[in-house]
């Protein structure tokens, strides 16, 4: 599927267990009619697709069992392969926003913390949810994280937190927290069992998108307390665990796509083949084909950006601007993949018969989660800006 | 809205009866739970908001009280009208498929035909079917009609009809159909009472759109007899009818849906302009101003297609290169607005909130519905070689 | 061409008239090598061509004998006629910037300037230039004409008239222009006899377009005097006169280069059904075929753009708004539509064998001039927001 | 600039070397009057800068001293830099057709052959050309090679061709010509000295890109003998050799152009920078900042796409579709870049003040020469058919 110059062995392998694990295990689950109110798969069904897993040895497939991570270039193919079903991420735990979650705590978590907290995610027993964006007609942090507005104040051996999170994912249902708020030293975050009463949830919007267990929630923190020691790293230090967690975890949303999409072109090309329209076969039509061939283009052009991108995070850089750069090349070209699978099938494309039109619904929330492409551009051009400043001077 | 120059005062005064209708009575039930499988309204609700639409004047509002039909730049301005809701059209009984299977009887019906089948639809009373489309997959008319495998032959006083049919929007529930099938004489039409146990509704797929009750059904019609003077107009001229109906249910659609998406650009905008990022209102972002100045451009130049197409047909032509112009521009330009408003009001627009996600999720299905794109582009490459033909002759 | 209703039978004859004398005298001359260094025909083919003109009575067409002019609406199926050669604008002398200079002058010049000033040029003897835009790199009016830096101050009988401009069309060998420049009261404008040595003529750069005579100039204004009766209106009313310019001269450039897509797509369909690749017309290939049928789609919708923009102008409306969404969609339309025919004709699309090539530059520099598209989204923006806050109070 | 992991030092320090050399002694060069009608530098021009070339170092920098030729990774990353002037290229000696002309030679030339022709080449002393394409109005090998119909039959110890040949780059001024010609025995290239008064020029046209010496000539081939030992190769093989340079070839435009477009993204970036409108930096505008944020994405996934397919090529594939793929891709997202860098400049992007109107042209023809987008994905479309069939079987 890559280049896959530089990538061990190990990882290619990886990448191919999960493939065919995907392809034979989990793609038969996608008619299981087990889906909550959102449209999402259960946490019933999601934990017995994860036995198999367990059983394959394709169960949080990147992270290795002496607890080490695969390099960025190396996730990229592994959780492609994992994208091929939507359910396929799920079934791995290579879903988000656990897989930023596991990567954010065995980055910055202190051994108990792991212990406590990063163990079972890794052992795909619990799932996750990380309350950073805040509603914007309020006031708060949307896509702005500057304006965050939830806070927190030291209380004896606590901390106790205020506030209202905004799109949530996965909060309902969730055993672990990973917290954002204010304090005087700044930024702060922390880890926190779920469910707590102190987090009301308000309200679960039907969305778009529907692969996300728990939906993506608003909900109110009405004087959460922590204890102390289940602050992550050091007070202040907030944004800088966000940033550490952020150009990794954007990536990952490409690479689960690029996975979903490579499989919908798929569908799209066998429709192709068998079908007949106006006297051959629809692929015949240059209309038709003339899509495959674009899809094709920018499959492989997705491809090469994560490619890319992983490897300048491989080099430690945070790979805020690069990451932009793929988030938007990518999420864009994957919308185009996908209009183009479901527009080639037709009537067929736009109902529930396969998974392109889910797959169509996903990629259009993922042009928004994670930053709208406007947000990356004007970022962007804030960098060119500094760029040619600093040419200049 | 429009310049309507040569719109009697008459249709816009209906006009601005169904606007007001639309905005007071309809929307606020755009929240009412009440919804079938597929998403789509239940026939209580529609039955519900037509009492309500019978009231206050605007039930079938584009058909007079004397029979007669508003000519189709006038019903442009009332359908628009109702379009502003996607329950708009159910509540005035000028959706698909049954405003175009009014207009098709109106024009073609025998008095007898009229009284018994169009006159309870005329008076929202039923809901009506078109059975035309079959399975692509089983060598049956996907978006080529010619390739009609539904037969009917007569015997004695009836004729005994057979076949698959796919994509028969609102099927589940109609009460009145008109199905199409071949005979050797050629293609001929029937109007039948539904339900009926010879048609066997097989799936309800569920699709990408949800405001049409019934979804659209695949259906088999197993030995279903029909009396002959059930028959519509002669046998053989089935096509010809089928061409009647076309263009004008074509361009319904635009009308409808370009309604639809004018409430979404005005929810978009008012989102731009009381949200704030980044320090400023979001309409002073160009980013996002940018994009509601195009969708106020998209939506003139639909506007503009749509009266252009409909003064063509007021003039007797049948319009078939006309409305498939208007259709592709139309429904691509309203996919273009769509795709806008739900970016400009970023994780807002991916939810229920509004129904702006919905919007964008019946104007991906147009762009399919009624012919996909490509195959509107094809038939116009056939016109424009004929053309060239022609003149060089 | 268009519907066209309301539009009267003499002004559509003299569109007849215009066309037939386009097709038949001034393609030929597309051909004759006489062009200045900047690839634009030479005053002495333009006055050849204007005779033909005067002979076939269609010189200055939009403006009839009794010096009134036809309506907006009117003039454009005149002016798209007139452009379908890119010469049949300088032969009919309804090009830019002539064309929206005579109209000025029609509106509010007094009898005298008329007499002295537009006369001729209405007469076609003289061409003309509009003194407006300066060099935004020093600081002047590029896309923003509150920038103006071009000073006027009184001086006994006369105005001393000091500044430099850029992009004036048509500066270079012009006998008429109108100066704007800044006084006390206010923005004003003057018509001046060319050439003068106190406009210096600094340079004319070479551009992608080719179709204006004289080209773009940059010039130096050096203590030019003027006799204060040649002051066009009243002193503080310039930006007002050049309102009354700005959209009708703005949609005549729309209306123009409509004329000439039309006679490029015309060329590319004729081309694409003559030639063959891969063992048949290339028209029957879809990629072909479809870029044809997108090509009709555009062309009509920049058409009713058009027509929508004039109606509104002949209300009295100064149609700023309007003006700005008519250039941005026809000017986009129309470089697509260039575009396409290029691509349609593969290599020799990017010769000069036919105007082809000379009309996709022709269009790339149009969206820029009069302003760029960008320019025109931002005030399209600026009034959303404005409409917005007046339906909210 | 790239990556670049896996790419020899050698060949890092060689694209510097050529960097430096265009930005120092090519780039001044671009105001130097000297061009032929069609606006390309003159042979006179062309051999001045090889000398300095020459002096530093940098004359044929692809094609080491033993006569070895970097692999096509490396040679991407010292095309592109030879592209960062429309000019470079031509001091290089790595512009088209003579780059892909030696590789052939180098690949495929006997040694005799070599030192004759490939040598002078190498040497940056002669021009030459690649006769392939013929007239598609004539029945002959437009962008369908076989439908070639030039014929070449023995007679004694020479060949004799007879043809007509159309877009020969190059062709005028040339010194060596490769030409294509049939046998019976399949199609045959020849080494020919140039000129020859059997090759006949009938007609160069003036086309929209200018950097190329020669223009595109149209020409007649009338009895041209050519000695039996200046055949390449062997009889039969010519389409063959035709693959052999077909996709390095194809390629290496891909990376003279990114180099071009790196630039006019560098002026178009200088000047947002710079000037100011609407009371800021043009580059905070969104509408300004976000295209060119849209260019940093689109300059990236170029170069990418380059990169892989470079990859390809050097595992020893005759990588047909891959280079079809990066043809489409990098072309018409310099395309895209070009544009956008225009749009910005505004006025001044379509004048010669700076080489951005230059590189839009240029990219304009690119989309058509060396195969238009269209063809290129009828073939993918053909291979994505036949790998459907084949992973059915």
């Amino acid at each position: 599927m890559t280049a896959n110059s530089g990538i061990s062995d190990q990882a290619l392998a990886i990448a191919a267990k999960v493939e065919a694990f995907v392809r034979k295990t989990v793609i038969p689950y996608e008619k299981d009619p087990r889906r909550d109110h959102h449209g999402a798969p259960t946490d019933e069904l999601v934990m017995e697709m994860r036995e198999h897993a367990r059983a394959a040895g394709v169960l949080t497939p990147h992270i290795l069992s002496d607890g080490s991570h695969l390099n960025q270039r190396e996730t990229a193919v592994v959780l492609i392969s994992s994208g091929l079903s939507p359910l396929g991420p799920l079934a791995c735990n290579t879903m988000a926003p656990d897989e930023g979650n596991m990567y954010l705590l065995g980055k910055e978590g202190s051994p108990e913390l792991k212990d406590r907290f990063l163990k079972p995610m890794v052992e795909g027993r619990v799932r996750s949810a990380f309350f950073m964006t805040e509603p914007a007609d309020e006031g708060g942090a949307g896509s702005d994280p500057s304006m965050m507005q939830t806070t927190c104040r030291p209380d004896g051996n606590h901390w106790v937190i205020n506030g209202r999170k905004t799109f949530i994912t996965g909060a309902q249902g969730a055993r672990v927290g990973i917290v954002m708020a204010k304090a005087e030293e700044g930024a702060c975050m922390f880890l926190v069992d779920l469910p707590d009463p102190a987090i009301r949830i308000d309200h679960v919007p039907n969305t778009i998108d529907s692969s996300m267990p728990g939906g993506h929630a608003t909900l109110t923190i009405d004087n959460l307390r922590v204890p102390a020691d289940q602050m992550l790293g050091q007070a202040g230090e907030g944004f800088r665990y966000a940033q550490v967690r952020l150009s990794p975890a954007r990536l990952s949303h490409c690479m689960r796509w690029l996975g979903a999409c490579i499989r919908a072109n798929e569908i799209a090309t066998d429709y192709a083949n068998r079908r007949h329209a106006f006297g051959k076969p629809l692929v015949d039509h240059e209309g038709v084909g003339f899509m495959l061939a674009e899809n094709l283009i920018d499959l492989k052009q997705a491809e090469l950006m994560i490619d890319w991108c992983a490897g300048v995070l491989d080099t430690g850089s945070l790979g805020t601007a690069e990451s932009s750069m793929a988030k938007v090349a990518v999420s864009e070209a994957l919308m185009r993949i996908a209009d183009r699978c479901v527009q080639v099938m037709g009537g067929t494309g736009v109902t529930d018969t396969t998974i392109v039109e889910q797959v169509f619904r996903e990629v259009r929330a993922f042009r928004i989660y994670d930053g709208p492409t406007e947000v990356h551009k004007w970022s962007l051009a804030k960098k060119i800006k500094r760029d040619w400043k600093a040419a200049r001077d």
